[in-house]
Parts: structure tokens; C-alpha cells; sequence
């Protein structure tokens, strides 16, 4: 982890980032009902969900929006700051023993509407995928970026 | 936590539910620093926080949001299906100590585009708010619902 | 979670409510040990359990317990007060990977001895089960109720 | 740790054990909560405790239970097998930052009805203090032990 | 755990301490990497790992470091002073499910340079062994000891 | 996080990497205790540490040794590989709320005696500093690391 500055006019529109992979284990959703207090079966009984149809346990949304959104975050830019994330879709559920991969690209990059010589806006796409290139997860990053003094 | 059928026609728009408060600790912002990876020195390191605008340590807006997402999981309701958040904004800081409640509004009922015999769409605003009464946190939360047979 | 008054006249003998499952995790035990210190072999060790009667790592007594408990916390009432457990049996072992439900009666009601007008006792009688219908523990939990003003 | 084999004889009537203490921090209480899943606001909500007579958050009754019966974990002893506790009484709150010690003293020795000359039952007193000599939970620890062959 | 005090003249040379054993489990390279913020994908990505020499996550060598030498912290003894360790060297890799035991002989007993009347250093050599019987670490551990006064 | 491929002939002697700050936090301790069992009241009692020369509760030095070198852990490096620790020296107390930063720099390149042609050691010098620019730990990290083929 290193802080690096970089100015809205220094991101490339389709710039990409990879993540490596990252397995989510039984722990993780231990802790992570732990965290939110949300201990729903479909995340904890192994014996339902056995009867339903997925099968299995599966991972909390916020549970993988997390993590993603953590393994995306490397260097410290002071310049930049993360204000939201826009349609978030969980797309497939993903299961204990499952390997998530995540990829960030720069999908838009817009003037700020009242301050356009000093701030940009930009949107990161991110998207999560399992070990078998299923897509798990997307999202959109927002930040608010200072523009080159 | 009990197991509730709730049926698209069940839910009024307007309808509210309020949870009761949870003080975010330097426990959980630790503890969701080591789910998640992310170890940005806004969340971790107290002395060069105290030298910027904040003056101290905010929690992740990842913490904010799984949490506040598991203050709304009440009942469980095997006709609801969650697929995904739009529009998640972190309008203000939420530092160690503070104390945060929850409100989850039925903000938008809509028809299953394909199939408007079955399923219904619900958008519920979450909002989060402090124990000064500022507004920390908004997001939709989307629900596939079955109708009633 | 949510806050409602019951008095010590709304509890009818009898009574039960049911949890969902809970599927105890190798993490559960990890982390009950991390809490109280009890890094006992019977709990920590696969290899010499592997030699032992049962054959693998057994759950805390006091892990199944405070889950136990915990599966039992729903509404808050304010009229009512949590004093202790009488006659905590540990019946079977819990293995890594058992699910858990939890079945709570209220057992008893008594006056309180010295304020009968105002105060009642309740033993309610939390009985634990695994996945193959064993009743693994067995408690009373003991609450002090105040009677309808 | 280390395994010292004890017979029901090598137990004397008010023999007593004394632990060093542990403070109970936030933390302890944000990861009980954690693993039982009891979020309630008496543990939780530093505000809303604020205004109740205790005026601060207290922890769970099963968080200072499974630290005390765990402090109490000393030697193994395989002659030895704990199966229940009896009367558990929370008898102080413990608050966030108290210091707990933990004495056990053999309170009561008793033949084993139907093997008296195998078994015998050893009741365990065990007293929590906090740092201002208050009792805050008494319970008695039941044990199965051998006797000497 | 109980407090006893030993003076430099009672470590013999060649002395001994063995200990039980403890399963290193996934949640505990989970719990680890939340610790220390190393998610390196040799201790995180099941997926990768398959791929390389080991075929499997390895636990990090400052998580089997830290565990060995809790496992060795028993009684408390007021006259000594841990400082420091050396020559720490992973010889083989720690698996998911791998059971260690830890074994430590005092190797050394040298005189403090400037004041032996009064102080002594205790050289104890730590060696961790998994269930194949393979040693997997080493390290010496170095503690400064009050002589008898 | 990302993966780049360094060889021996690329690091420098005395090329130096600087961390971001870390704040040492009561969860941190608490936590710590829990992975490795180290539940000594140097770490865990407020009271008793209220008594002694340092006057309040120390971190574990495995603590602040797994942080330090987590701390460290940047990119993935398929060329090096970390077999050992050598020097571990603790200088310096770490309390709770006391921020280190981590420094390492590249202090011997070493031929592989045996394979000079194709491996060579790294040592690097890791020194932690907290905000009151104390050197509170250091420690020679050690690599063996491939040569250019």
C-alpha cells in the first residue's frame, strides 16, 4: 500500500484493474454474520439450505460487496474520493470454497456539473467472477477526483 | 428471527419499520478492516487522521452498509428474494462511538416486467442515520416478490 | 429486533417459540476458543480426538450454550430480566459441522415471594437439538417479569 | 496447559484454585455478540444505555460465563469430565473495562449413585469478582471424575 | 495459567516443556490475514495454490510463529523478561488441517555481559512439529532472568 | 496488491520502503490473545498493568511482529521467496493506541553459496517506529531470491 497521486485527468477511460484471487471460506461468512448480525439461514444452516435449491450455504451480498470492494483497494490517492456505489447486482450466489476474482475498469468520466475546472467525476465498473468465469457481482464505483491544479 | 410468508400485495407502500440503535466500536472497524483488506490509513492509523479534515478515523463505508443492511434483516421471508442495492451514498463520516439507526421504507412497488402475474419488484429505502440526527448513509434495496397464488 | 412490552400476565405455560438452524463451524470453535482461552485439546486438537471416543473435536459447552442463548434473543422486553440458568445439562457432544435449533417453553411461573403485586419469576426451558433429533444441552432460563401495572 | 492425571480422591473439600484477571473490553463484547447473534441494545447501543439506570453498555451474561468457566481451564485432567453447571446467578453487571478474577473452590464431593466405586461427583464453586471486590456471577461447575483404580 | 517464580539458577540446561496440540484451522489463516493485512494468494486463493508446488494455501509463517510461542507462554514467571527471538526459520509449510506441537529446551544459559550478580540470559531453543512428525519451525527465544536475590 | 517479478540483481542495497501508519488498538490485543492463547494479564489486565512500571497493557510481541511484517507484504514477488527471521529485537513497549510505521530497507545481498549463479539471500532490515518516533521492534527479514535467468 503506497500513496500515489493522481489527478482526474491522469485515469484513461477502459483503464483496468485485476485483482488476484481471493477463496471465500466458511470463516468468512462466520465472521461476517458476526459483523452484521445477520445470521439468516440461508447463510448458516447447512441442513436447510441442503433442501433448497441452491443446495448449499451461500455467501452474504454484503459479505462479497465487501471483499470485492477491498481487494480493489491498493494505492492511497489522496486526490480521489469514493462518495457511493451505483446498481449493484448480485448475479449468481457465490458458495463456501468459492474463488472470487475481481476486475475494475474506468466506465465513464464526467465534469463536476458546478465545479468542472477543479473536479471530475469518475465511475468504475467492478465486477466479481468465481473460479468458473461466472460473473458473481457488478457495481459502480463512484469517486469525485480533483483535477490537475 | 421467525420465518414469515410475506406476498407482494402484503406490502404497503410508505410502510415503515425502525431499528433499534448499535454503536459502531474501533472493534468493528478493525474487525472489517481484516474481512475486507482494506487497511487505508483513513480507517486505521489515528495520528495522520488527526491531521486531516476529519480529525479522527471514519469507519469503511463497507462496515456502514453491511451493517446496516443486517439491522434490516428481520423476519425471514421465503417469498422475497434480495438481488442488489441502487444508488448507496455515504452523505456523511461515521466515526467510532457513533451510533446508528436504521429506517426501511416500501418506496416503489412495480410490476415484473415478463411476469406481472407472479412477481412485483420492491424498492426499499434504507436510511441511516447518527445520534445527532444527520442522515450518514442512503441506499434502495431491491426485492424480487412473489404475488400471491 | 424489536422492542415490545409483555408482562408477566402475558406469558402463558406452555408457551414455546422455535429457532431456525445454526450449523456450528470449525470457525465457531476458533473463535469461542480465541474468547475464553480454552485451547483445550478435546476442542482444538483432530489428531489425538481422532484417538479419542468421540473421534473428533467437540464443540465448547459454553460455545453451545451462549449460541444456544443467543438463538433465543428476539423481541426486547423491557418488562422482563434476564437473572440466570438453573440445571445446565451438556447431553451429547455437538460436532463441527452439527445444526443446532432451539426450542424455548415457558416451564413455570411463580410469584415473587416478596413483591407478589408487582413481580412474577419465569422459568422458561431452552432444549437444544442436533440435526439427528439428539438433544445436545438442555438449561432453564430464568426471568424476572413484572406484572401488568 | 499440560495433562495431570487427578482422581475423585486427589480432590480436597475446599481446595481453591484463583486466576490473574482480564479486563473486559468492547471488543470482547462486539465479538459475542458476534458469535451469538445477540445484538441486543443493552450490549450494544452506547446511546440508548445512556439512558437507562445502568447509564452504559453492560456485557452478555454468556460472554462473562464462558470467559470465567474458560479461565478456570487450567490443567487436563482425563480423569476428569465436566458435564453442566447449576445455579447461575448474574448478580452485578459487568461494564466495559471492569476486570474480572475467577475463584473455584470444591464445594461439594458426592459418591456416584449407581458406580460408588468408580465415579464420584466434585461441584466446583466458581465466583467471578470484579476490580472492586463486587461478585458478579456465581455458578457451580459439575464434574464427573474417576476414582482411583 | 498461575504466576511462579523461577530465578535464573532453576532453568536447568537441556530442561524441557512439550505441548499439546492444536490443529491450525482455515479460520485461523482467515482470522491471521485479517490481522496482519497480509491476503497474499498463497495463504488466501484455494485456486491459485492448486496450480503451484504445494498444491494448497499455506498458513503465513508469522501466524505459525505466533501460535507456537503462545502455546509455550504457561506460567507466569515475574523474573523473566522475554526480548527478543532468533534464527526463526520455516523449514516446511504448514497445511490447512496440519496439527503442530511444540516443544522448548533451555539450549543456553550465558551471564548478563555487565551485571552478573543479578541477571541472567536464558537462551530457549522452540521447535513446532506437525502430525507427519516433520519439523516445520524453529526459532530461539531469549529471556533476560533475575538471579536469586 | 499485484504481482511483479523482481530478481536478486534488481533490489539495491539500502533501497528503502516506508509504510503508512497503523494505530494499535484494544481489539488488536484482544484479538491476538485469541489466535494464539497468550492471555497473560501483560496484555489482558488493566488493573494488575495499572500496578506495574509500564503502567498500562502492552501489545503481544507477536502482535506487533505479524502486523510489522504484514505491513511490509506489498507486491507478490514469484521470484522470492521468505524463509526466516533473524535479530528480533523488542525495544520498546507497544500500549494501545500507539501508531507504528514500518520501514524496511535491503541491508545484505548474499551469493547462494551452493547455486551462486542462480539464487542469492536478501536481507532486509525491518524497523518499527511508533508516532513518538521510538524504535519499538526490529528484525532482519530474510529471502532467497532467484537470479536473472
Amino acid at each position: 500500500m503506497q500513496t500515489i497521486d493522481r489527478y482526474f485527468e491522469d485515469y484513461g477511460l477502459g483503464e483496468v484493474r485485476r485483482s488476484v484471487g481471493r477463496t471465500i471460506t466458511e470463516a468468512d461468512i462466520v465472521l461476517h454474520a458476526g459483523q452484521t448480525g445477520d445470521f439468516f439461514p440461508h447463510h448458516m444452516d447447512a441442513e436447510w439450505t441442503a433442501t433448497q435449491p441452491f443446495g448449499q450455504r451461500i455467501a452474504h451480498g454484503t459479505l462479497i460487496l465487501s471483499v470485492a470492494v477491498g481487494m480493489t483497494a491498493g494505492d492511497i490517492n489522496p486526490q480521489s474520493m469514493s462518495y457511493g456505489y451505483d446498481r449493484i447486482r448480485f448475479i449468481e450466489p457465490v458458495f463456501i470454497g468459492d474463488t472470487i476474482t475481481v476486475e475494475a475498469s474506468i466506465a465513464e468520466k464526467a465534469d463536476h456539473p458546478k465545479r468542472p475546472l477543479t473536479h471530475g467525476y469518475l465511475h468504475e465498473k467492478v465486477t466479481v467472477t468465481n473460479q468458473r468465469g461466472a460473473v458473481v457481482l457488478v457495481l459502480t464505483h463512484l469517486y469525485l477526483v480533483n483535477r490537475r491544479p
